[in-house]
């Protein structure tokens, strides 16, 4: 029963990192999609969206049914639960790359970001598919070290997301209203993004270390 | 031990529906904060917002100790997930009535949203409020009548969400790029606002009927 419960356990972080990897992989091919305006690979991350949905509903399965069949307590319980809470904040990061993926195909031939807010948004959108490639790092190795990188690139993310805001209002912006809604949106869904990473690293401090914060190294 | 579990079921109902009523109420404030530039009222949407964050938590912690002490399987451990679950959007939901009422602190004593775009942010808002009580009254009285009302609701919101984005775009538009930001900014909340106000219909609908979607009337 208990090597049972164990290989259930470790099935159920597999599968978070296999969500994990799904949303690494959409996010970097939305960033590429959004800054080249390349309406076929904004195509592919719409479409295999669908798939990180599939995969978050068969974890969430997997995990009533661990719950319902092994009746895990103290550690593991909250090990279960917080995979469910992780797993519903990658399925928000696969949308929130959908969503980027969308803008470009709406924009399509055009860039969605003007020239003035351009190399602020290249970082950040660089940081978002850092922030997922360090979740799925975190999920695959429990190294800490990894949540400390997600708060660090999520601190840089908020800045870059106040600057934007800032840009539109300055005196050189003149792009159409419609095109400051879109970079309010991607700016939004790049930082919400960044939100759920620090949602999981979070979790995973919480599960490593009873405490909530990841520590952000002094440098 | 079975007279036991139920009354913790039924007070995990009870906070659930004190939750919802915390965010019917907030939700309530941020709007008419947002309507009139009140921006006492909008503070004291955002300092409510803790007590919702803290409520939450309490929560979940009650579901937990729930799961590990009495180990409930089928139905009743289907209740628990989908509690969890609950705390979570309507926890989301707190934070995007803090998020209107940021909005209003932030543009005062200016209004957020100008006259031309006024009466379809009016009714969205009022949409938003309602799809907040209806939650409430879904989970204390678990008719899904409300539930289809959630979903009727949040159809009328996305079709204004999209409006507000063509509003942007009409030659009659001659606000600030930083407004339109704004504008695009407390549409997308509102919209998510009812997302997860669906969220929470279509979990109550599941477990009272083992079905997914809210059954919206013909009408």
């Amino acid at each position: 029963m208990r090597e049972l419960f164990q290989a259930d356990m470790k099935s159920l972080g597999d599968q978070l990192v296999e969500i994990a990897g799904l949303v690494h992989e959409a996010m970097s091919q939305a960033r590429d999609a959004f800054e080249n305006a390349d309406v076929e690979l904004a195509e592919a991350v719409i479409t295999n969206d669908a798939r990180i949905d599939y995969l978050q509903t068969a974890l969430d399965e997997k995990a009533i049914e661990l719950l319902a069949l092994q009746g895990p307590v103290a550690a593991d319980l909250r090990t279960v639960v917080a995979a469910l809470r992780m797993s519903s904040s990658l399925e928000r990061m696969g949308d929130l790359a959908r969503h980027i993926a969308q803008l470009a195909r709406r924009r399509f031939p055009d860039l969605v970001v003007p020239e003035l807010a351009r190399e602020d948004f290249r970082q950040m959108a660089d940081h978002a598919v850092t922030v997922s490639g360090e979740v799925e790092q975190l999920l695959t190795t429990r190294d800490l070290q990894h949540a400390s990188t997600i708060a660090k690139l999520n601190a840089s993310i908020n800045e870059l997301h106040a600057k934007n805001f800032a840009t539109v209002s300055l005196p050189e912006w003149n792009a159409p209203a419609a095109t400051a809604v879109d970079v309010a949106l991607a700016s939004r869904f790049l930082e919400r993004f960044a939100d759920h990473g620090v949602s999981v690293a979070r979790k995973v401090t919480y599960l490593m270390t009873g405490e909530w914060e990841p520590v952000i190294a002094a440098d």
